[in-house]
């Protein structure tokens, strides 16, 4: 594990016992948890016996904080998806950034189809030291931010859509095949590894 | 056949005295005559024989006038694409909806990598009947046209890319999942057939 | 947003309070609004709160008319698909393009298995504007009417079959490759984009 | 091997010694020999060797008659394509059931983006015993043949076409898909497959 | 339809409704009704209104006989499986044939893991018109048997299977790939089909 | 690198200076050397370099020995496939095996649309320690060995086919689903993986 | 079935019934008998009927001991995987061998990302006769083991994943690619047969 | 373009005569030109003209020094590969690197399956500022680099490998699926795009 760097554990396929297990071990070190895809049912369940864990809807993800050497960091992680149905993915990876000490700036109304409202708020995306950019069906986002920042861009596929979208497939393959440079991807709705990244590249400059 | 179109022979897979024959048979009728995707050396075959053929080397298309009861339009089509490798779809596009008589207007280097430099034309193409855009590697462009503009948009995927672009497969779906409305799409490279849709939609603006 | 035309929420994915909240702005602007894709429970949902709205069974749909200034339009649209079980696909993009005011034309009985019931409307057929060609299972119907017709054809494949259909890709393979001209295709199921394009070019035909 | 069938050699990967050799041992035991998929130059090494045999350009086929106990048949198999792309594999399929010494009749220019075509020869198709159905592209004409006779239809796709053809898989799930009864499917570009189909059932009809 | 042939509803996606109409027209003509793919319930339903058919669990299907103008036929068709998993799709092929009035055998036990089962068989399937072959995982049966037969094998891939089968796809390409000849294929899990076909095959061998 | 066991190079891809220099570093250390997937004109070159080389065209591969403590064994792997096509991979696996000391025997005309052929040598394969099964097209034919053997099969799939054979994937997924058990699968074409794997299984018996 | 192995029952798709009738004739040969892939409520069904029977959740298996005469074994088999999700499949490998009479170690928390935790266990994994190697995601611990072990290693798959994972489709392709040799692969999920193909090795090396 | 970034051109695709107009208009504004994936006679025919480049064989780079201006950098990349094959790409991402002015060090010998290799260098890797990880076949390489770093991983898969590789996808879905964090992943053989966005990132450390 990683200095200062929260526990972060996979809650999907896991049982509450599991869970809970698992969490005492880190509390038991004062580290911090943070439990990923885990629905609210599990979620509460868990909290029945670990009550100060905090559970957020948008994201499902369960946090707990058990120690306070936050790293300080001075820029921040710009998150940037279209809207509504990407949101999970974008939360996700907020809550994951946030959980590791990082300061996160929202974007989530900024769709390749309205490009307008993606240039309303283009200064502060590229003031940013690093972008999360999250798109399901065309997965087109990324491409434009891409060709509009300096700085990387991690981009997250997402499995919204339906028919031709094949699960996520076509935005994970617009992705890959991104005509823009500086653009690197993550597994589909990997809204953790999107941020994890983001936060590694965050740190490299907190601490040069 | 449509009253007052050429006739567009597909040159692939037909040796030159297939094409000459199929040719003279229409010019008998006093057709025009379009051929698309033959090479320049089989094209100078066919020449050989039909001197009146002119050979355009960027669409890889052979055309011939034979009749000059050209359709009046007053519109035109928008054809954009985003550069040098998408270049040979786009003029097949271009070569095609010419030799149908309707005037296309080319926006050739407008990538979603640089978006400015649609911006630049945006207007341009607005006002155009139709537009037929063509993109490769991701195919993110016709998603942003489509947001910009109030008219049909047919999107062309290219096979241009490599990797997990799969032969065009990427850029086809990309289009397929469009989350802009109004974008309809044709095979991977089939400039003829994007422009044969736009040619349509313009006669339909031209006869009512 | 374009002149004259209604706002269409997509409504999957969606809960009945994030369809109320999207719909008021909407009436609020006396725009008509049209939900697609929203089953019947959480339609009845949404009715509790605006019972102005219908609900359509066969098109999961729901509709207001807010507002009369209806484009007229002298032409048709012509919807045609093969029967039973494509109809949900076929009835989505009728409702689509009524709410926006055009005539459509319903053809539903007319599979190329049993292609004299086509020839018994073909007329009818050849007189619309624009053809919407609904199609699940092979997907073949669009060539045929294709080859019948002079007008554009928008192809929708639907993800109607079973084991080689793979969810509508084998359609969707289909009318790529249609040897037709004049054919252009939206993503499986994507009743409302074949819609949105046809009653795009019926506007291009009345305003022209 | 069955009685009074030609021994056919798949001559793809072969080189012309190991067909002489092949070709002998059946000469040898008087029996009629068909060589499959060997281009022209293969075919003439080989017969220098074998001077009787005679090669057919179109189908890519050799044969040679060392035995006239040929069975009489009084049906024949409708060999059905769409034309000039198609041809060397429906020249295959006819040249295999002609050494099986069955009659054949062919119905080469018959594609479904052209219906009338079809039509004009259909009472002759629906009078044959089997039909092999050969078509690429979106490989339409299986389904529409077989809603119009009521005989079996082996259906074989061709790799004829571009793009998201995918050599010929957007044939075969179509046809694996038709939605008319009593059509069969056997591989990509298969012409030897289909005839061989035909003829067992052709051999049904005259002996039974 | 065809002379004598038995009407085939296609029963999944109907409701009961649907179905009880549609056997009520056939059953004013005095046609036998055959419905395939329709679960316990719902069939249950349908015999509410319509007593006079029968329910089979193991093939999901409903019969009822309206009319005793069977065609005499004096062959018989093999129905081949391996056993349990493929039994439904097997008893579709079998109910569906014999509802067109024709006898069929079956040999369910006979999968390529235990080859010798087959073998003790293998004088009554040869003897067979026409058989047809049904198998899920591998699906290498049709193969064998086709070695083994001198008539038409017409084979059926299941979906049987998990992994790397690809819900059927691993047993459709063995069957196209086949290197036994006179093996065509129909659709994963289409019992109906393969019988379909066999019908036909029959009905030729009974008239000619 | 194991006891006792040559080095096996790849030789595709690499050019033969590359070869020669590492095929020198293994002499130096003599050790036995075998170079994989080399074409005749690179081996030949090769060789007037390094003249104590053998070439085998068969199998494609270069073979030195250098060093004859030779394991001994006392039994073998039988090596079964269907014939010509499968031969060079049969013959690599063949050689490989072969230049690790261990005795195969080869049983390379039993493909399943011939079975009696394979039944004819059954016993003597099943005396083998492991059987290496090369099969393309359908592949079918270690689900068939495997239901007939009490040892393990390692089967390798070919890319020897076309169409629906996508360049092997149809043999690869029928091995993988293999419904007889004790049969482990390597990858396409990969002879040298097939017989390494026996070559490991054939020591254990003689080390044991 | 061969000498002195248990019986091993698939239960995925079959009812209690079934299961219990054969396992009775098993149980009255005096076989042991194993059920696989049976989930806690059918395999109490069964128990209630059958109460011999020893259900084990972790690997959903079903086992009876009748018979005695284990074979005698010295070595053992590992089995290795990263851990919680892996587990079912790894148990079912598990059980599976131990079923046989086979003393099986299991190493379940070494996965790649970790490689430390497989490196204090890897002399332990190299004195194993036989390897089966569990994985999902990437699926590269094969890779790993194969390069510290000499004795065969058996890969399988696992379903664990999501997105670009295709349900196993990634671990499998990793698996036929390994760049290490000595590793050959079954089919996804599939547990039993990785144990069954080691099972068979360790006999040899009992028997020889 | 970036301050003080060299201009890179994508060679593939485009005729010498391109390649020299683009350099020439980069040269006139005093920029360094880096062109990426172009063969040595293609190099040649430009180095005819602009005598100034210089080539390097082995990543098949054309590079021209035209400007100092070098951003000062304090950490290096890291650039990780197994050997000979993937080292085409390997080298294109090192000299893309170099163009930007970044230290990068190379770690050429260190696959999975011979993992003591990397053991060997891992202190040197984990020091540098990023890595960019390149592999092909099964590309299981970044999860183990990145297991054993604290910094981000950029991961390139190559399209090195035959059969069920699959040109590369195969490695694609393993960098993908990597259950170590910190690691994305860019389009196969897309060394230049690992090397951009690894040139980002350092980028970042040194102007923070
Ligand atoms: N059934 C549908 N399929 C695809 N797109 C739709 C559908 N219904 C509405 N849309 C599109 O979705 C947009 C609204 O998306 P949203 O903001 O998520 O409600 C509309 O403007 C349409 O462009
Ligand atoms: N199980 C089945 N699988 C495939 N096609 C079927 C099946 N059962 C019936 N059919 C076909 O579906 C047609 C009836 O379709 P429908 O009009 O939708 O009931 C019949 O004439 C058959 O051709
Ligand atoms: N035909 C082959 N197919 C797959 N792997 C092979 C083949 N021949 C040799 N190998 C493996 O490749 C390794 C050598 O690879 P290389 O260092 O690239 O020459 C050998 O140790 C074998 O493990
Ligand atoms: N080897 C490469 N692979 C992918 N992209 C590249 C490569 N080399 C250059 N590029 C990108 O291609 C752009 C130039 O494209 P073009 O204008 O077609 O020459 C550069 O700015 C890079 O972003
Ligand atoms: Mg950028
Ligand atoms: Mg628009
Ligand atoms: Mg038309
Ligand atoms: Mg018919
Ligand atoms: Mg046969
Ligand atoms: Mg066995
Ligand atoms: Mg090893
Ligand atoms: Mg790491």
């Amino acid at each position: 594990k990683r200095q200062g760097f929260p526990e972060v554990i996979f809650g999907e396929g896991k049982d509450p016992t599991q869970i809970i297990n698992i969490s005492r071990a880190m509390i038991n070190k004062q580290e911090n948890v943070l439990v990923t895809r885990i629905e609210q049912t599990k979620a509460e369940t868990v909290m029945k016996s670990l009550p100060d864990f905090q559970y957020d809807v948008a994201s499902r993800t369960l946090f707990m904080k058990n120690n306070d050497e936050n790293v300080q960091t001075s820029g921040y992680i710009a998150i940037v998806c279209a809207g509504t149905s990407d949101l999970p993915v974008a939360e996700e990876a907020a809550k994951t950034a946030e959980a590791f000490g990082v300061e996160v700036r929202r974007f989530y109304d900024v769709g390749v189809a309205g490009i307008h409202r993606l240039f309303a708020h283009i200064e502060e995306i590229q003031n940013a030291t690093v972008s999360v950019v999250i798109a399901g069906m065309e997965g087109a986002l990324p491409s434009v931010v891409g060709g509009l920042v300096s700085h990387p861009v991690i981009s997250v596929p997402t499995s919204v859509g339906y028919g031709a979208n094949f699960q996520g497939l076509s935005a994970l393959l617009t992705m890959l095949n991104s005509c823009a440079s500086g653009i690197s991807v993550v597994n589909i709705d990997n809204g953790f590894g999107g941020a994890y990244n983001a936060v590694m590249i965050q740190r490299i400059a907190n601490t040069h």
